[in-house]
Formats: C-alpha cells, structure tokens, sequence
C-alpha cells in the first residue's frame, strides 16, 4: 500500500458513513412518515458516533503521521487533514458533549421561543451558548478576537478584521443602491400575470432548465421541501430540492437555479478524490458563490430571460402577453422586508451586515445577551427605516444562533460578493462573455470547473478568489452588478 | 443493567445498521440517479459488515450467554437468538465470503443468461451453487435432508418431507380447480373497460383502500417502483411499492393491498421489541400469509367491489356502467401463463410445487444441473399442457436460485394456505364474518394483530398457525376457496 493510500481508505470510509447519513437526512426532509422520526434520530446519531469515533481513532491518526503525499493534491488534502485533526483534538469529549446537549436544547427552545415571540424564553439559551463559543474560540485559540477561531471552521483564513474592512467598504453605496432599488421597485408596482402555474408545468420548466445549466440528472434529481435545499450522497448522487407557489413560478425556478448551483459544485468536484479535502468544496462561502452565481447572475439576467421568456410561455399560456420589460420588472422587484430568508438580491445584504456585526460584538462581550432585542432593532431601523414589528421577525427568526453558528452568516455576503467577482472575471473571456449575453452557458461552467470546482478545498477561499480572478476578494463586483442592475 | 437489557441494546444497534441499509436500499429502488450505482454499493456493503461483525461478536456472544429473560417473550427471543448465532457460528468465515462471492457472480451470469435465454451460460453457476448449498447444508447439520437445512432459514420447523405430503394432498385438486378456473374464464374472456385509467386517480384510490385496511400513513408510504415490495425503515416507518398501469388499475391496487398486508403485519409488530424476534416477522410463509388473504380473501372477493367497485367509479369514470359480475369475472380471470410472477390466484400454486420439487431433487442429487431444462418443461407439461416456449419463460426465469435461495420458493405457497387457513379461522367468528361481508375489516385486523402479528417470532410458523387456527396447517382451507370462487 502505497504511504498515502491508507489516509484515502480512511476519508473514503468517514465519507461513506457521513453520505449513508446524507441519505437518511435526505430521506427524512423528502417524504419520511411523520412518526419515523424518533427511529430516524437514533440511526442518524449512531451514523454520527461512527464517524466521529472513526475521525479521532489511533488508526486515524497513525495515517496522518505516516501519510507521504505523491502529488499537490494529496499534499494538500493531507495539510486540510492534519488542521482538522489538531482542531478537533483541541476540545475534550466533555466539551464536545456538552455543546451537543446545549444545542439540541437550544434548538428546540428557540423554536418555541420563535412560535411564541418571547426571546427573555430564548435568552437564557443564547448566553449559555455565546459563553460555550468562547470557551471554544479559547481551547482552539486565536490572535486578534474570538470570532476569528470560529471562522475557522466555515471561511478559513478570513478574520473578523478582515470581513469588518470588506463590509464597512461595502455598506454605505449598499444602502444607497438598496433604497433606490426598493423606491424604483415600489414605483412600477410589478406583478406576474395570476396563477394557477400548475406543479408538473413548473416541474417540467425547471427541469429543462437545470439541464441547460449543465446539471446531470444520471447523478441526481430533483424533490420537493419545505426548505429547499442541495444534498450530496455520493460522488455521483446530488439531490436539489425546491417548494412550489402555485402563483409565482419563479420561486420554485429561482430555488432550483440556487441549488443546481450547489449542484453543479458537487458534480464539478473530483469522484476520484470523494472524501478527501482535494474532492470536497472550499467553504461556505465559496459554494455559496456558486449558488448566487447561478441564480442572480445567470437566472435574473435579461440576457437569460430573452431566451428562457418564450420557453416559460409554453409552459404557461398567460405568460403570452408579457413583455420581456415588464417581466424583468417583477424579477428585479425589491422591497425592505424584515425576514432575511425572503429578502431580494438588492437589499439581502443588509440583514447579514446587521447580524455579522451583533455577533462579533456578542463574542467580544461588547453586547449583552439581554440587549440583543433592541440592538438588532436599532440596526434595522438604522438599515431599513423601519423597526421590525415583532422580535420574530427580528432577532428569533434565524435557526443559526441557536445551532451554535455564529460565525456562519458572512459566508452569505461572502457568496454573494464571489458570485459577482467570479462571474466578472469569467465573462472577461470574450468567447464566456458572448456565450452569457446569447444565454449559452456551456463556457461558463467549463470556466467554474477548472478555476473553482477543481481546486476542491486544496487552497483557502480568499486565495481561490485571487487565482481566479487576479484580483483580491472585494466587494467591487457585487457593487457593480447591484448599481447596474438595480439603479439604471 | 437488567440482565436482558444488554442483549435488548446489541439487538437495537443491530436494527439501527440494518434499517439504515433499509433506507438506503429502498432510495436505491425509487429513485436514486442511474449513476449512483457504484456507490451506493459501498454504502451498503460497509453497512453489512458492521452488522455482521456485531452479530458475530464477542459483546454479541457475552450477552447471549449472560442474559436472563424476564418473561416469555423475552424467553423466546433469547431462544431465536442463540439459535441463529449458533447457525451463524456454523459457517467459517471463508465460507460465507465465498458465498456472497458466488452469488453475487450468479447475479450477473443469470441476467445475462436469462436476457440471452442461454441456460448452459448460467448452468456452471448453478452447479457450484447446488454444490455450495449441499455444503452449507453440511455444516448446519440436518436430520433427513439437505433441503431440511435450509428450510430452516425460511420456514423453520419445517422438513421437505413436511412440505412435500402437504403439497402432494394439495396437488391433484389444485390441477383440477386450475384447469376448470382457466376453462371458465377463457370461455367467459372478460374485459376492462379501455383506459386510460390516469395515474394519479389510481393513487388516490389505492390510497383510499390501503388506509381502510388499516395502513398507518402517518408510519409509511407508497411508492413506484417496476417491482412492488415492502420495506421497513423502522418500528414507524414501512414503505411499499406498486407500479401502474393505464390500462388496468387493478394491477396497481392489487400490488397496494398486497404490499399493505405486509405492511399491516410489519405495523402490527411490538414497536417495544424492534430488532428482537419477538418483535420481527414468523417466518417468510406467514409473511406472504398476510399479504395473500388481504390481496385475495379480502380484495378479489365480492364483499369488497360490492363496496368498492362504486367509489372505483368515482376515480375512474368508464367503470360506470360495469356491473359487479361483469367486473368480478374480470377480477378472477385465470390462464396458463409460464411466468410465475404473472400467474392469477388459481395457477399460482403450481409454479411452486414444480419448483420445490426440482429444487429438492437437485439438493438431493437426483436431478444434474444440466438435466434441469428438460426437467423444468417436462414438469410444466404435466401441469400446465404445454411446454415453455423458451428456457427465459421456464427455468431461467425467476432470480432466486441465482441468489443462493433454494428452500425459498415452498413459502409463497405456504404463504397461500396460511392466508386461506387464517382467514376462514378468524371469519368463524360472527362479528368479523359478518364485518368481512359488508366489507368492514376493522375486526379481521383485530383477529390478526392478537392472533399473529403480536406473538413477533416467538414461535415457529407451524405452531403459530396452530394456535391461531386450533388446526394442523393444511390445504384444505385454500382448497375450498378456490373451488368455491373459481369452480362453482
């Protein structure tokens, strides 16, 4: 065997445990029978413990000492390796236990809490956490604040420094295309010609869509949720999922452009790696860029609406009468809502700016947990203009906090900024470019796939970003895109 | 930790890998990419090696040895238990690799085989499985004959020699019923209205009888797949299959009530017990037992259309002027079909007794693998006045022997019995006879849950149909169903 071989037996084992889990989560948001969940629970936590047990074992560990790396690739899977191995030796069983009951409590208290628009319920479980972070960020150390530890674990090689400097440079001509986006928006009061748009119509639309992206449906389809979602259960086995509004085909279409967006990331990584760092995607934000990418870049674009328009008229007939002005209109529409996850390209960005900057300062002990309420109301006034009416629709209704993932929401304006500047630096290339402008996407994707899918996680966020696209990561693009877009 | 727990716990582990593989292998069967194939067979064989490697481990073993049971049911998991490990034990390890070895070679050989209709391509196969059996067989140890060891896999505390009077006291009369159910329905030839009968409105109905049966959907589903089967993920969760027809929906619904009556045994079972025997099905034969009397005692019967043929017509609008005779002649159409897996309710049973005995002559050494074509169509002659038109219609057909399942094929018939035996038992009972005539089956569902579905595997099939029916098992009760349906 050769003196890498074995570390490869070992992720392809831990991959095999987490994908069979995938599956089952899978299973469980498509169609499981609601009294299943319990059993579901007990196979998804033994699954869990099988792993981890697997990913902290001597024969782990004697892998990674005696690993010899043939190639860049396995070189650097190794060094993604040895990093997660230290990183996860850092915090004692205990400790790891302890964060697990704290989470699952946490979880279903927000819930709750949410339902019942009472965050005092909630807080209690905030502090515990925001403390348990702390003590986290310590046992794994850092140089600047504690944020910057837990970071770690979603956009490595950023700090909270670093997204404060890109954010700050971000916000003001934010705010300002922001509102001319929402007033210019409010002004055409756009809408889409009534429904119903039957499912199987939209099923079948967006199918042929996907497909035209480059989504390969011999490894992997599409299903229905509440929450869309991408999933990914083998090296050749991505699921998308989407929900359907019988009135706005464009819900379920734009949903299943995002997530074939993931999907094409995990088809565009390499098989042969599966398991591996090399054959797993770079961070959060990097796959996020190239969900964005997908939807807003390619699925809003006029460009892609002058082709896809008659297409969708086909599917539906009271689409016929549309012009192609009218109904860029209503994908363009903006408004200031209070909720996040309904939020518009042109103002989605400020709800992350809100929340990056009360989470670094929870961590910093610079806000008390009981201040939370006011302090994201007085952001959002600050941002938005408004107050939101409830703390449901303010500072409960993000699952995130409660999970413990604090540090995760940059990575949503992170995607957003990647998505502009990747989708600049490719259509740069005349040959990308034309193909864009006649909604042929073919050249772009060879593009993603050779300067991001294939890297895999062999090199950090901002560094794939650089070698991409020249240039360092920023806010340039995504600023651009918006003003173009949204103010012209 | 009671002195059964531990023994309770390792049985849970074992149900929690087993049911993962479940899942896994029922998403294989509904819908997983073409391409995921490769995979998921990793997945799956990871999955059964961890199963196998706890049941035969030395924690499994300890337990065993240690456990005092603290009531009867606990008593006879514990029998069931050390009875299969010691049948486990039985087997070198180099033997059961060689097993699934061979088998999974014979797979691929037969499909091929059987798609080319080349028995001599699949024979040396057969040969080595007959030889490996015969050992296997050896190694269990047995009291007359071969075949009695590995009947004890499927139907325990059965012989061949058992089998073999009860089928030689079947055979005459069912070859009679057969051929007056085949006369009487060529001569009548009934027929369906044309269809199509839309995919969509059959689910609903299918829906509508599998949940007055009594399936719990809120613990299980019905999917599509080309092969009905029924699955069970977990003590609440029991998926089944059926596939559809647009011209004949009661292909679909027959495959549903089928299936369901798996699916209500599986429902039926101590959710307490999962993954104990007394908590897991009798035996295969009583398996099919329930699947059988809800298909055909409950769902060919004229009770049942009475009922259900009006609200077909509500589904499907060309039913309207059918009359239930007309419809129920239809309903028990019977012909010579070489195919066992298309055969109606009368023929049925004679595909399994030709297979029974070629497969004990085979085991016995009687019968020379290359001797089986001939003595496959002869047998068929004999029965059913003609002969095969090809190998791929008469012994190439069916998979099981390719799979290692000699002594699988007696329980469908068993299965037969059992369902006509169980349920003239529990219809002596006024209340649920008279229940069953206006096609209420609220009582007979009660009848099966105390009488068989609650006692797990806590006794042998034999004695279960003893206790349930205070007869010896026997063919009389079948006998008279199918003279009474298809001869008077």
């Amino acid at each position: 065997m050769s003196p890498f071989q074995a570390l490869r037996d070992l992720a392809t084992e831990a991959a095999i445990i987490s994908s069979s889990a995938a599956t089952l989560g899978w299973d469980q948001e498509t169609g499981m029978p609601a009294k299943a969940s319990p059993w579901r629970s007990r196979q998804l936590g033994w699954l869990a413990g099988r792993e981890h047990q697997l990913r902290t074992s001597q024969r782990w560990q004697a892998a990674l000492d005696q690993a010899e790396p043939d190639n860049d690739r396995e070189l650097a899977s190794l060094r993604e390796m040895r990093r997660n191995f230290e990183r996860a030796a850092c915090l004692p069983t205990a400790f790891v236990e302890r964060e697990t009951e704290l989470t699952s409590q946490a979880k279903h208290a927000w819930a709750e809490a949410r339902s019942k628009d009472d965050f005092a319920a909630f807080a209690p479980y905030l502090e515990q956490i925001v403390a348990l972070l702390r003590e986290k960020a310590d046992l794994w150390g850092f140089e600047h604040e504690p944020y910057d530890a837990l970071l770690e674990d979603y956009e490595r090689g950023w700090t909270a420094e670093g997204i404060a400097g890109l954010f700050e440079a971000l916000a003001p001509e934010l705010r300002e295309t922001a509102a001319r986006a929402v007033e210019r928006s409010v002004s055409r009061s756009p809408v889409l010609p009534a429904g119903p748009y039957p499912i199987e119509a939209q099923q079948a639309f967006n199918r042929e869509v996907a497909a035209s992206m480059g989504f390969d449906f011999d490894q992997g389809r599409i299903d229905t949720t509440t929450h869309p979602f991408c999933t990914t259960l083998g090296p050749a086995d991505v699921r998308l999922t989407t929900r359907y509004d019988l009135d706005d085909f464009t819900s379920s279409l734009f949903g299943v452009m995002h997530e074939a967006g993931h999907g094409l990331y995990e088809q565009g990584l390499w098989a042969a790696d599966f398991g591996l760092p090399a054959g797993g995607a770079c961070s959060y934000g990097i796959h996020e860029s190239q969900s964005r990418l997908w939807e807003n870049h390619v699925g809003r674009s006029r460009a892609f609406w002058e082709k896809w328009l008659p297409v969708a008229g086909r599917h539906f007939p009271q689409l016929s009468g549309v012009s192609l002005d009218d109904f860029l209109a209503y994908v363009w529409k903006a408004g200031f809502t209070p909720i996040r996850v309904e939020a518009d390209e042109a103002t989605y960005d400020l709800h992350i700016l809100l929340r990056f900057d009360l989470e670094r300062r929870l961590l910093r002990g610079e806000l008390a947990v009981a201040d939370v309420p006011a302090a994201w109301n007085d952001a959002f006034e600050a941002s938005f203009g408004s107050r939101p009416p409830s703390d449901r629709e303010g500072c409960l209704q993000d699952i995130h906090w409660s999970m413990g993932g604090i540090g995760y929401f940059p990575t949503y304006t992170l995607g957003n900024l990647g998505a502009a500047q990747l989708f600049a630096a490719a259509c740069r290339h005349p040959e990308i470019g034309s193909g864009v402008e006649k909604a042929d996407y073919a050249g772009l994707l060879k593009w993603l796939r050779e300067n991001v899918h294939d890297a895999g996680a062999t090199l950090p966020p901002a560094d794939l970003i650089r070698r991409a696209t020249g240039e360092e990561p920023s806010a340039a693009a995504h600023l651009a895109h918006l003003r173009e877009r949204y103010t012209a």
